[in-house]
């Protein structure tokens, strides 16, 4: 027997509060959970800042990425398998793919991506690819796995349904986080019949499709994305909390690039800073690291620092008014010299902060963003582009919305002995009272 | 209006996926939630290694303590309100007490308090009494009420109905944790209609007690926590886990004991070394200062400290074997020796654990670890003792059930070219294959 | 103390599925409950031949008026009560209104008012208004009291805050069912966060609004309703169910006008087929009866009653095809002269069928189904209708949907001795195998 | 391909709100749903009255049924399937078996074989084996299958495996009806942990066991059936409902053999009044009929027969208090006495109700209701009794809980002009006000 094709003595189960139980008998899978690198998603959370908005919210991408490859094996396992169009040999290159899509996440990965121009999934690919326990255990399926299995979670793969499976506007991955997310917000919008939706899923040559007679799951599923997306991961308190975060970062790097002597040097981040972050450096960040830099750095002299990291670690976020670009940029530059005036740095203290989501699209082939549409299966076998049938996908289909907030710490705008007059106009113009 | 009884202009609410949403509406609670020092529970496992075996288990005392506030709130607001045996003004010293009842539990603190003999109601105590700003806000109520709220959570106050809310076999902390915990989990014994317990609870003098009509639900309580202590609670991986943590503390101590140079200086940890912890030093400690120190150790020169912290951080966790100390212990000391002389040190890697619970008991003054028993109030207002009502209650009533297991790092007693003889010899004692 | 206030020496409480309990306080309510015309819901079914599809779909008219009712109490008891816009006064004509507004179903409502030309709210006004157990107690509260309530439940009342609890577009009717119905049926599309909704539902003069917070909670309840009417109202097996029975209904009531006798007389059914029902004969019919004859009538002499009989006993359904009546009105007429020349009645056995719904719609004034459209309230207090504010409604809004099946019997048209040519051209013609 | 092994073309599927989806490849078991025998318990409640007191019981038998079988199914395809010890040949007559346990089924089965001496179990084979559409379907499959069909059911049969699956101490009927139960009235009692006693089940020669790891999902399970028992099944008014429906039946037979004239003849019950019903006549019995007697019963001249009807048909049931035969038999006389005194019979209007349960049985051979015990598979491949490992099964094991009540109309003993000493004294006696 051949280490692709081993099976446990006895299958191994995760209870799982989402899918109940996640079953595993390959011999691969469980030796790829038992990494170091896969062990190290534990220490980083789903959805980042999010517990701060939704206290519900503090389970990490160890559980998501155990739950994308369930609903994968379910998918192969129970539906796909014995159809002709599956080639069964995809099998456990699909697993693994989707066992190990977000291996590449580091702690915050919004913030961090967004202040150090980091790219997780560059990463992930780093991770399978270099010299790690997963690369070894891939390689013992045969020496260009890793490879195949990049190349699906890169999307460059030439096995299009696999691909089809993980990234698309109806994968697994997007399954699992919606039903997870949910969960553990307690927020029920994000709920839909996922079993449904498995059912009438069907392979085809380049995709997994779905059977007309699922189309209406598959509208129930859109909203409930949508509404999460509004409800949870757009939040302006979450939101809030990123921005300080991300502000956070700015600042160390900032008085590391001024020679500012910190009392907790941030040796963790000096490759970050530099631009030179190795394989080896990323793989020791997670959220315990960062938290304790930002717990020791509410004790720096620096002010800007101490204060944002406190704000963090306490809870203490900014507030947040309506903001239209297009028509107020006048608004946010008075505003700008007042905050100086007032000897609040509005680099640090006054943000505008956006969101934009694409509840669903068709296929715009040369999009920046291309996104894979969703294709139902009619009686007569012919396929169809989702909105096309459905009228209800059909009226927000293409249409994205954007919303955009300023941030501020309304606490320090309030009135007291200094600077009242100035605190004063600023809180006009932001028309707080 | 005085601030005891200030209420928000709009009621706040967070959305909890256990009690759907938590209801705020005096300012004094909301004020304490923003407290530092309660906004550190986040960073606090509510049950500490269990994450390692139910992946749910994520989720910090945060959480836990919001749940027990609201549990009480509701008692006292939808049931107890208006009753002739209720005072009203009892209310928000009953919320508080609940909010903060869990504020000085520090990080992994099972392991914690065992290794440097630590109290973490002690903890609570020094937070409410001490210079925070949890204190601060209780003061601003009256001079007195942190000790109000102090004695409450002590058990000393002369308030006894308020003490039996939170502290007696079936009070809001149980119950909270018992369907909190089940529902991270995934697991679904933890569950019992708390709705009914909550509906038919009424206050006498110096306890809640329960109609007998619900006596029903609280047989069904009793049973979902004796189910949640074998099935999640003593768990034999947590354990494990657990045994690892406990050995990585002791070790640490021992190095520094012995002025064994550390690469990474345990600096949060030299006050509890030295049994000098003060209250300062405790509230900076959290889990992510503990994962952060274990992540440093994965690189100690000390080959002990270094592999259990590999073994914690990796999830790389001891096997076990069913122990009886008293059939056994020839059996251990002969192990111990072996162990001793295949190079592997039975002090960290030899250990005995049990874990040992009573589901129910009813009063038995004077013994150590006295528990207020239920009691229920029957038709003509009597009010008997629960193990007297219900056959089932009282089948299983005072009966201790103990379990011992003997933890041991299975993949270093594998058989390989070094001291292949005696790790056999080991392998055999073990019966393990 | 006047019975119209009389509150229960103890809350009765009715354990419920979906709203977990029913609280019972006021006596006029629970002594509405224990009228016989109340009771009768009792056997007759929410959902009609729905249990033909989704076999859990078999709870009463009776569970769901009691859901009603529970909904408008929380919504008045916990969120109005105290809110100077709500005028505590109309509370038990508000719970009332609630609890009975669909006393006036008859058994499969849906098809005896089709065929029969009934009307079920006229008939809730006439128990309401008639000489029953109802109006006994209504009358104990106040002499016009009964006409209020069926002035409430006609939409004639000047009390249009109360109306609009119980019929505008997002009532306490259509709240229960949509959660009641998904319940039983296991479809879980019909889920939405009612609790969210009631939170932030808001009395004002002429109607009760949603504040604007609350307005994805909203979005999704639309959603959640027009995927309940696609998914479970208008099922295609569920409309055979009533196409059959519609036709047993035309079939008998056309015997009896020519005289064939019966070997089990209607009855039941003689004031129906005169159009002389009086709300005494009305009050005697439930599903148990209609149940009865059919069962009786699988052995009578005619052909097609017996036949339609046996269907719909034994769940022997019609099948269907699309059908477009724009475009395929020709084909129709072909195929009835085709069943015709096969000897089998198109009257009763080839049936068009026809749903259509609007899942949302802003004000239509003089249109013939004025629908109150949804307000929300803004944060100015400003009050706007809800598609102005909504997208995702906009979208949908005022966009009916229609829907046209062809019904019938494909098992007599399989290939067989007789008329096998003619048969075979109707298969070809209805595209069937 | 033979019509035992002939699969459908593609999978149909049945909603089902406890197990999701019941799944059905297998032609046979599709063409056994699809007979009115089967149909036929559509129209008979799984819980008789219950509805009554649990509003949401509405549910019927072939709800359970399904339940049955697809727990069986599941039972064979995803846990035996493959194994050794398991039989395939076995996987139809399994599932048959399931599907059709309940068959027998009659209309409020408890009190109509009490009253009539009849047995639902009888009726189960007779269907099977007599001249039915399930007889015809069963005896496609082979000639002698119906009777392996009915031995299985029967317990009759040598496939003691199979015979275990449905009926034991843990078999697919004692587990869907609990959970389904549980669901359908809303009462949380009922849930244990199916999916987690499914993956542990193992087929042995003789029966089912269950490893030894799953034992606390087993102790679950029983304590979820000792608290339905109590909470539901045994609810004092639903007994009382089934007093009333008794003592109705026995005012039927008892006028009828007094040759009463009625003015609605009985004629569905002569059979049963005769003690000679045919299963022809069985099979048209179901609730509807028996309702729509009731219904017409409460305008028969006979007082005893229309009071009794009326209150079954409006809910105006009996009131209880508790009795103890033991010690209050001479209570019990003195009543019956003072019962005719005032000219209420006391026949029928005083009655003895008693409910008795054993939680678990360990197994007692030749006792009068053997019960086959639970059976542990332990680590060592012994087996074992469930209460030699469980010390809370141990504890409740054969521990019979018997509940003796007195059943009495308490409207018609109020105080009034007549017999107003008498009616007193009976209040008196029964100590209620």
């Amino acid at each position: 027997m051949s280490y692709s094709t081993e099976m446990l003595k006895e299958e191994k189960v995760f209870k799982d509060p989402v899918h109940r139980y996640i079953h595993v008998r390959d011999r691969v899978i469980w030796d790829l959970i038992g990494t170091k690198e896969f062990q190290r998603l534990r220490r980083i959370k789903q959805l980042g800042t999010t517990y701060l908005t939704f206290h519900g919210a503090e389970h990490s991408r160890f559980n998501h990425s155990l739950g994308v490859y369930e609903i994968v094996r379910r998918i192969i396992d129970d539906v796909f398998n014995g159809r002709k169009e599956w080639n069964s040999d995809q099998r456990l290159l699909s697993l693994c793919a989707a066992l190990l899509h977000d291996l590449g996440h580091g702690p915050f990965s919004h913030s961090f991506e967004k202040v150090f121009d980091l790219d997780h999934e560059q990463f992930t690919q780093d991770i399978i690819l270099g010299d790690t326990e997963v690369n070894q255990i891939l390689t013992k399926v045969s020496k260009d796995f890793p490879k195949k299995v990049a190349e699906i979670i890169g999307k460059t793969s030439n096995e299009k349904l696999v691909v089809s499976l993980i990234s698309s506007q109806i994968d697994a991955d997007r399954m699992d986080y919606l039903l997870r997310d949910a969960y553990f917000t307690g927020v029920s919008y994000g709920n839909f019949d996922m079993e449904r939706i498995l059912r009438v899923m069907r392979p085809r040559e380049d995709q997994a499709v779905i059977k007309k007679s699922g189309m209406h799951a598959v509208e129930d599923y859109i909203m409930s994305r949508y509404q999460m997306y509004w409800q949870v991961y757009f939040h302006p308190v979450t939101r809030s909390a990123e921005v300080i975060l991300t502000k956070i970062l700015h600042r160390a790097k900032h008085l590391h690039e001024q020679f500012y002597s910190f009392k907790h040097h941030p040796a963790h981040f000096y490759s970050l800073f530099k631009d030179e972050m190795t394989l080896e450096d990323y793989l020791k960040l997670d959220e315990a690291i960062i938290l304790y830099y930002f717990q020791m750095w509410q004790e720096e002299d620096d002010e800007i620092l101490k204060d944002l990291c406190r704000r963090f670690m306490n809870r203490n976020l900014f507030k947040y008014v309506e903001f239209d670009p297009a028509k107020e940029y006048k608004k946010l530059a008075e505003l700008s010299i007042l905050f100086q005036k007032a000897g609040i740095d509005p680099d640090y203290y006054l943000v505008v902060d956006s969101s934009s989501d694409l509840p669903y699209d068709f296929y715009r082939p040369g999009e920046e963003e291309e996104r894979l549409p969703i294709h139902l299966l009619m009686k007569n076998n012919e396929i169809r582009e989702l909105s096309r049938e459905s009228e209800i996908v059909d009226s927000i289909s293409g249409k994205r919305r954007t919303d955009h907030k300023l941030y501020f710490p309304k606490d320090i705008l309030k009135n007291d002995q200094t600077k009242s007059k100035i605190k004063k106009q600023i809180r006009q113009l932001l028309d707080i009272n």
